[in-house]
C-alpha cells in the first residue's frame, strides 16, 4: 500500500469517480461578498449523493481492492457521513458492508445507512467504542477496514474535489476547507498545490476541537482531551499521522471558528444561499464571514455536507436569529389587572416588533403579589431595532428583567 | 410589440442571458425516487441570483428597450421575487427602476430590492393597491411597466429554463413547473414543445389559488374571489390572457396541491435535498411526492425560488414534522405532588420519545384541584412511534387530553 498521496492518485480517482459521484456545482454568490472585493464561490458538496463528500474517498478505496479482498467485505465505524458513504460505495460494487455505529447515532442516519444496503451494528455510546467494536469484527471476519480519513486512497478520492473547483473557476486564489481528521483537506491540498502552487489553502476547525491546528503548532499529532462542537462531523480528537504530514506540507494556515460563528454561517447559507449545511460543512463559510484569514483572488469555500437533523437545525436557526437581534425572549412584570397586558402589547406593537408568543405567569417567585411575570418572544429587524424596542418598553415603565 | 412567444424568442433570450444569469444545476436526486422507477431531477433555480427565476424575464425585457425607453426608467409592482429581479436587471443596464411594494411586504425583501439600486415606493396593503399605484406613477413618468408574467419578452426570458433543462438531460420525459400568473410555464412550454413535442409539461398550482386550472376548465381566463396559500409567490387571482393562451396550447395538465402537501415538500427538499425552497418553488415537488400526475421517463421538477423568511420556514418545518408524526404536543393531567412529573417523564423516555419542552400549569381550568395540566412537546421517529408513545402513556394511566 502507498503510504503517501500523489497528484497522480488524485487524477486517477477523478477518472474512477466520474460516472459515480455528482459533479457538484461551484456557485458564485454575490450576496456573500462585498462589491469590488474578492468574488466568492461555494462548492456545494452538501448536494452530493448521501449529502456529503464521503462517497468519493470510500468509492476510490473500494474500487482498488482485489477480488479476494472484496469477497471478505468492508467494515467501517462512523456516527455520520462516512457510514453512508461507505455503505453506498460498497453497494455499487456489490460488496458486503458492515458499519458499526454508536448506539446514540441519529435514527435517520442509521436508517439511511441501512437503506444503502449495509449491515448496521450498534455498539457503545461514543465513536471510540464503535471503533473498537469494528476492529474486533475486522479481526473475526477479515473484512477490509475503511478508515474515515487516514488512508491514501480515501484521501485521493476526496482530492477530486480540488480538481473540480479549479476546473470550474481557474482564477480561484484561495480555497477554504473544513478539517476534522484531515482527509478532505489533504487530498484537496495535494492536488491543488501540485498544479497551482500559488493557490492558498486555508483549513478551518471548530474552536472546540482544534486537533489539527494544535498538532501543527506542536510539530506532531496530538490528542485533545475533549472535542465538543455542534459541528459534530469534525469533532475529532486525534488527526491521522498521514493527514498530519500532508497538512504540514501543503496547507497554508489552519484557523478556528466558535459555535456562534458556526450558527451564523448555517443561518447565512440557509437564508442567503438557499442551501442547508451541517455544522462541519459550514465552518469554511464561518471563517469567511468572520474574517479569519487573508484571502487572495477569488475565494472558493467548500461546504462539505448537509446532514443535519431538522430539529437541530431549528435550534441553530433560533440561536442565530437571537444573536443577530432578530428574535428575543424578553421578561418583564405587569400589574395583574385587566387591561394591563393589552396596554403592554400596544407599546410593543407600536415599536414595530412582532409578538411570536406570550407566557404569562402570576405564580412566579420574582413577581410578588399583584404582579405577573410576562415572557414575550419577539421578532425584530436587527439588534438596533431590538434595542429600540427595549428602550421604548422601559420608557413606558416596564422593567426588563431579562432578555 | 409581439403578442405571442416563439421558440426563436426563447433562443434569443438564452443568448442574451448567458453572461448574466447563473446556469443553475439540474441535480439528480435518488432519494426522491423509487428504485427502478422514473429518475428524478431538480432544477435548482432557487440558487439563481436574487433567489428566484425572475431575473431572466426582467433582463430579457429591459435588454430590448430602446435608448429612449430606458431613459424613462422602468417600473414594476411586486411583493416578492419580481421586485428583486427587475431591480437587479435594471441595475445591470444602468436603468432607473421604481418598484411599488405593498406596505406589508417583508422588510428583508424591501431591503434586498433597495440593495439592487431600485427606488422602492410603499403603497397600499395588498398587491392590487401596489399595482394601481404603479400604474399611476407610470402615467406620470412615462417609465416602462415590466409586467410580472403577461409580457412576451418576460415569458421568453423565463423560457430559457426549459432549454437548460433539456440540454443537461436530453432524456427528460416530464417537466413539472409551478404556475402563478403563468409566465414561467408558458415560456418553458413554448420552448420544449417546439423542439421536443413528446415531453409532458405539467403545471402545478396551490389548491388555494387555482386560477389557471379553473380558467383552462372554463375555456377563458377567470378571476378568483380569493387566493390564499403559504405559496404566496403564486397566489394570483387572474392569469394573463397571453399566458392563458399559451398554457391552453402547450401545457398538458394542471394539477393542484394543498397546504400540507406544500409544507411536506418544503421539509423534504430541506432534509433530503439540502436546499431551501419557498412555498411557490416547492409545489412542483409537492405534486411529485403526492402522485398528482402520471409521469413519463425522467422527471425534472423546477424549484423556482427560495425566498422564504426564516421564521416562516421554521413554522412550516414544525407543521411538516407534526404532520409526519415526528413532533407532537401532548396534553395530559398529573397529580400535583412531588415525584409525579418525574414518573411521567420516565414513562415517556422509556418509550423512546425525546422531550423538547414541558409546560406545567396547575391553574388550568380543566385540571381541577390537586391536578396539574402538563403539555409536553415530543420528538418521535414517525406516526407509528408517536401512536405507541401515546398508547404507553394511556396504559400507564395518563389520560391524553389533546395531541
Amino acid at each position: 500500500m502507498d503510504t503517501t498521496v500523489t497528484l497522480g492518485m488524485v487524477l486517477e480517482a477523478r477518472e474512477r469517480l466520474k460516472k459515480v459521484v455528482r459533479r457538484t456545482d461551484l456557485v458564485p454568490y454575490r450576496v456573500l461578498g462585498v462589491p469590488g472585493k474578492n468574488e466568492i464561490f461555494i462548492k456545494t458538496e452538501n448536494l452530493q449523493h448521501t449529502g456529503a463528500f464521503k462517497l468519493r474517498g470510500a468509492y476510490n478505496k473500494i474500487a482498488q481492492l482485489t477480488e479476494e479482498e472484496r469477497a471478505h467485505g468492508v467494515i467501517a465505524s462512523s456516527a455520520g457521513n462516512h457510514a453512508q458513504g461507505v455503505a453506498l460505495a460498497a453497494s455499487m460494487f456489490g460488496v458486503k458492508a458492515t458499519i458499526v455505529m454508536p448506539e446514540g447515532a441519529p435514527l435517520a442516519k442509521i436508517a439511511a445507512t441501512r437503506a444503502y444496503g449495509a449491515e448496521v451494528v450498534l455498539s457503545g455510546l461514543v465513536y471510540d467504542d464503535a471503533y473498537q467494536k469494528a476492529m474486533e469484527l475486522q479481526q473475526e471476519t477479515g473484512a477490509v477496514f475503511v478508515h474515515p480519513f487516514n488512508d491514501p486512497q480515501v484521501i485521493a478520492g476526496q482530492g477530486s474535489l480540488g480538481l473540480e473547483i479549479m476546473d470550474d473557476e481557474p482564477d480561484i486564489g484561495t480555497v477554504v476547507v473544513p478539517i476534522g481528521g484531515g482527509g478532505l483537506i489533504s487530498g484537496i491540498a495535494v492536488a491543488i498545490k501540485s498544479l497551482w502552487p500559488n493557490v492558498k489553502i486555508i483549513g478551518v476547525q471548530a474552536a472546540g476541537a482544534p486537533s489539527m491546528q494544535q498538532s501543527l503548532r506542536e510539530g506532531h499529532p496530538i490528542t485533545l482531551s475533549s472535542a465538543h462542537t455542534i459541528a459534530d462531523g469534525i469533532a475529532v480528537k486525534t488527526p491521522g499521522d498521514l493527514t498530519y504530514e500532508l497538512c504540514q506540507k501543503y496547507v497554508d494556515e489552519v484557523v478556528t471558528v466558535d459555535e456562534d460563528e458556526i450558527c451564523n454561517a448555517i443561518l447565512t447559507l440557509l437564508e442567503k444561499c438557499k442551501i442547508v449545511a451541517e455544522g462541519a460543512g459550514a465552518v469554511s463559510v464561518a471563517a469567511l464571514l468572520h474574517n479569519k484569514f487573508k484571502a487572495e483572488g477569488k475565494i472558493a469555500c467548500l461546504v462539505s455536507g448537509g446532514n443535519i437533523d431538522v430539529t437541530t437545525l431549528q435550534r441553530i436557526l433560533d440561536k442565530g436569529l437571537m444573536k443577530a437581534g432578530r428574535l428575543a425572549q424578553v421578561c418583564t412584570l405587569i400589574e395583574d389587572r385587566p387591561g394591563r397586558l393589552h396596554r403592554l402589547l400596544a407599546v410593543v406593537s407600536d415599536s414595530g416588533a412582532n409578538v411570536v408568543s406570550i407566557r404569562h405567569d402570576r405564580t412566579n417567585m420574582e413577581s410578588g403579589i399583584g404582579m405577573a411575570m410576562l415572557e414575550l418572544t419577539l421578532e425584530t429587524h436587527n439588534q438596533q431595532h431590538l434595542d429600540q424596542v427595549l428602550a421604548t418598553m422601559e420608557q413606558n415603565g416596564y422593567r426588563i428583567i431579562s432578555h
